[in-house]
């Protein structure tokens, strides 16, 4: 059995359900638990603040933590990012994992993605409607939720050519819009566009709506064969309904 | 072929990529066109404002009508609402139809839902964090994605009960939150819950976000008995992933 715990003095949203935060009610059912989950990290880029969190932690649970054999610190800690003081990390885990005597495990999900993923599209159809728009075979709703939840743009890179499109999915909805990016050269039906660092939630919260295909998943090895992972096809879609 | 048609002058959001609203434009593709979709209601339970609008587009596109076999008014018209006048409703459709000649089709998704879908759910612990929460056995990203997409909250009646709990979702986003509801009784771990005209987009939005279980789907007849008609098991997580 493992617990999920919360630093309350740390939690910005206030009524959170999401985990326990008063080591007196973890002492009562210690024996019971064999690992700790410690999610408080979102987006955190600044090794500083990660240190401060993972003293306060040590401060509060620390007791507890001599009580079980692993720690889950979570996801959110941009380790990957440019100039990341990655050695620093290293150091302050392995010196967490030693005064506890915990098995530590960290939930990459962006970290892995970063610069290593693409949802790769292609324009159907251009337009003029005041801007220039190109539509794909993709949809943010279907393939990238993110982007809609927390009304984001896709990411594209280089994007600094003197052509502009606000690049739209093809599904019904108004919304559908995955950022608008510069381009060398006007686009056209059957040109080819890369979002990077695009697989963060996509596999887990991808969805039929409108229908639209769902990319397969193919992996570009070293050596640079592609080799095709996972399609998908009209009876998945079917499957998925009822 | 289809065409999917755009009141210009009646849509509210600019460098829409939504359909053509150049009659001349179709004009020159008309021969290969069987039909038109006109989707610009959205939440309309103004049946003078959809009289408004369909006469709207019986000035602008009427020679192109009279070319088709059929055409699609859409979704987004609260027919099935409290007080709409129905027969008005299907009088003007009728009259619309007679004077084009064509099969009329609505795509009445949310009048369809309306007070005969649920979204049965248990509880599966209480709290009290400043409000009294309770968490269930399901989650808005993996179930209903609109009340996370559009910060609605889930429906519930009768709601005026003394006891009030904020009623969460299972999975680890601080936002999967169904909304504030009131009680008669305090609630506890076992209790049912049913979210009123829950089935939306429920069924094509669905995702595996966090593995969360999807609900069944069940058909409550006539005389009572609950039919079956779907269950998801793990093998569909798994085959949903890659």
């Amino acid at each position: 059995m493992s617990a999920r715990l919360n630093l309350l003095l740390l939690t910005a949203r206030p009524f959170s359900r999401l985990g326990e935060w008063d080591p007196v009610k973890i002492e009562g059912v210690i024996d019971q638990i064999s690992g700790f989950m410690f999610h408080n990290n979102c987006e955190n880029d600044d090794f500083n603040r990660f240190d401060e969190m993972l003293t306060q932690i040590e401060t509060t649970f620390g007791h507890l933590l001599h009580q079980v054999e692993w720690v889950s610190l979570g996801g959110g800690i941009h380790f990957t990012g440019e100039g990341y003081p990655v050695d620093a990390f290293c150091a302050r885990l392995k010196q967490f994992a030693q005064t506890f005597g915990v098995q530590v495990y960290l939930e990459p999900g962006e970290a892995a993605i970063t610069l290593s993923t693409t949802l790769e599209v292609t324009v159907l159809d251009t337009l003029f409607n005041g801007k220039n728009l190109a539509v794909v075979d993709s949809s943010i709703e279907a393939h990238m939720l993110d982007l809609l939840i927390y009304q984001q743009s896709a990411k594209m890179a280089p994007c600094e050519g003197e052509h502009e499109y606000m690049v739209c999915g093809k599904s019904c909805l108004a919304g559908d819009i995955f950022g608008t990016f510069r381009f060398d050269a006007p686009l056209k039906a059957g040109d080819r566009l890369s979002f990077i660092d695009a697989a963060g939630y996509t596999m887990v919260k991808k969805n039929w709506f409108n229908g639209v295909q769902m990319p397969s998943i193919a992996v570009r090895q070293l050596d640079g064969r592609v080799e095709l992972i996972r399609e998908f096809t009209f009876d998945d879609f079917v499957q998925n309904l009822s």
